[in-house]
């Protein structure tokens, strides 16, 4: 096992992806921002209202997953077909009495890379945005959990995450 | 309590920052990237013979933290005088057998807002570079505890995360 | 009289701001999407039920504003202390049948330039996202009155845009 | 009809487009800028003299058409094989005593999504490079009649602006 | 002979690389620091301690490559499939007393237009930012022989540079 | 003599200017297209029709000096204040037979930070596009001769290269 994206004397170096098979590729990933439960009923407020704080984070993640190439240096530039960002409010507070938006990203591709960079970067920006709309209100926000949930496509066949089976008794 | 970036409606706003005083100001922040003991042991084989895996990340993480106002979507666009970005390899199994990389973020600014959402980002996208240079290793890895570590400079005061206080029984 | 931007062979020259006062300065702009009612109708829809499209518009213009100098290649780089952008429906059909979308937006800035291509910028590309949005359903629309409305600050003194006076008998 | 860029609760969604046809595509787009007389005889003495404002106008168009997915958020990435900006100085006084410069551009692809939204945002960023150039004369330009002339390509057929048909009676 | 990227009336205009064959490209360019002996001194020195000057040049280098075509108005956006970027450390002081960095970049493309612009763009930007990272240490350096080293693929058929028959008795 | 842009070990490490004063700095750079006397006549021929190979890579060089800060990992973003790219046509062939392009570049701010970087960036993009737009006649183009010629403001102090001290007898 070694890193694919380091040379053997450990410089950096991007993968050539000019003679993989251009095939279909699918990638979905997810994080969650942790926030008081007062913090939540606001981003709450502002969705029964239906305001712009998730409608902007979408967006966001949205425009970060088109950039990925430009903030992840070894990443690929690439024409994604689809990205998707959507949000859950999960407002019953966990043990220690915190509650959390979940994001779930989508992100697709005809091409010759797999795209979880892209739906992780979604995530991260989406989780980004939330932070700062709410920030005024709640300095003590995390992001947590950021990772990937599936890829389809390519050599390295599917993967789908496993929460039972990978992360049975961890803390996250 | 209420948001700052929405107006009463509900929709997206801009905070006019042109009255605030221009102040020194820093943030720091911090993330961490979980994985399998093995891959940290290819990051700090990487590491030993001073290969480029967290320099990579250190670089993508200062590039993001110049770029978040086109990330972020309402924040400001600023000058920022300083961004660090520094690593450190916990290789001591937590409860669940995961070893991490740590991640800590300074940004500042002599300006007329703070900088912690630049601190996240550099952190984010540090951690997502980490995340790419690794995955051929290891596609179980996460991204945890992205979070404001201190604020200072502005009307709102000193900041200081207080671990002990805040996430006392916190599973992550 | 003479163009500002260019030396007296007529070639692309910047103007240097450097000695110019640092002041509070303000520009508002306009801009209109015609449509057929029909398609209002459908942006109309959308945002009883608080749809996404006139919110996405919203960000698209704020962070054209922002990246104003790199799509203006005369433009100073600025740091805008607040963007806005705002829309009104306008379903009264005008003489040739068509409603509209009217976008005014706002720019600030402490410096030493005018911010109205920044304003006028913004209020371009909340255009072009409507449009973007709502091309499947109609393809005739048009973008029709991008103009400053007023602007304040700086040497030039203060511009403020009169309808009656200006385009008295205008078409537009 | 329905808005094909939000989902049935109005939601921003992006097109997925990765199952649609290759296709050679093509999308031509016009604006105006209008202006006194005295400005456009600026520009005509500039372009007499081979100066430069159109030949920035036309390359900021270009750069803009090739950038267009990072300002308009739901567009996806493109590989636009050609990007056309034209120019044509009216000095023609119209019924309220205004010049114009009209803007004609053209931009193709072989790919899976209509260029219609970047020819138009070559044209609307030429428009606004026109007014920064022309702004310290002349306050009151505006920017007019940004539309679709002609698309090719895809499922949706050929479309052909017909000035006479479509607007008719139309004051702008 | 003409110019390829003009018209007829001399004005900027783009390829259209719609209709070639998209094939296998690769282009390699090259690049040189010269710098006072004492300051390769400095870089040898980081990069014995496996410092991070060099990697960061590297870094640079890849990710202008990337974004070539928002340099250099008139390039095509291309998805690279490969960036490579090397450096040699040359101390063995020229006649004139200088020692040098010389810097080999490598780009390939599956496409329908050369990659020798974004090959050179990789080179000259590794270049600039090693004279960043060094200017303190020494205002007089210089980059030089910024060139194609060799291209393949496409129409225009195979090119290698020959050092011996092209700038024999060359200054530089 | 040390670098000030690693640390100790040798890592990256941003210089926190935001101690430094705020003083008025300029800079001025050059730098050298060679080309065959052919090729020259070629761009010659359209400079004489006044055509756009020179406005362009005017244009070029300007906006990649505003996004220096993006190219070149530890440069700070700036607000330059003024930008300006000139060129001379230089056809007596050099003793190899070449004639060369000059460009000289000029950047100011009042800021906490030099600009020769910013400086260097405009001139080497600026050869950049010129190589691209003249490339199809003249594969063997090369640029040299990038570097600083006159730096002010600051602490550093004033500095002129002088060409006759520091490389009499270079080759370049």
């Amino acid at each position: 096992m070694s890193l694919t994206h380091t040379d053997h004397e450990g410089k950096a170096s991007m993968v050539d992806v000019g003679q993989k098979e251009i095939t279909r590729r699918e990638a979905r990933a997810e994080g969650y921002v942790y926030m008081a439960p007062a913090t939540l009923l606001l981003v709450k407020d502002n969705a029964l209202k239906k305001g712009d704080v998730l409608g902007v984070a979408r967006i966001a993640g949205i425009q970060a997953a088109k950039q990925c190439s430009q903030l992840v240096p070894l990443c690929h530039p690439l024409m994604l077909s689809y990205i998707g960002v959507e949000f859950a409010l999960e407002d019953a507070p966990s043990a220690d009495g915190q509650a959390r938006i979940r994001i779930e990203t989508c992100c697709r591709l005809n091409g010759q890379t797999g795209v979880e960079i892209e739906a992780l970067t979604a995530a991260s920006v989406a989780a980004l945005t939330i932070f700062d709309m709410c920030k005024a209100a709640d300095k003590k926000m995390h992001i947590e959990g950021i990772r990937v949930l599936e890829k389809s496509g390519g050599n390295s066949g599917h993967y789908l995450f496993d929460a039972g089976a990978d992360v049975a008794g961890s803390a996250v």
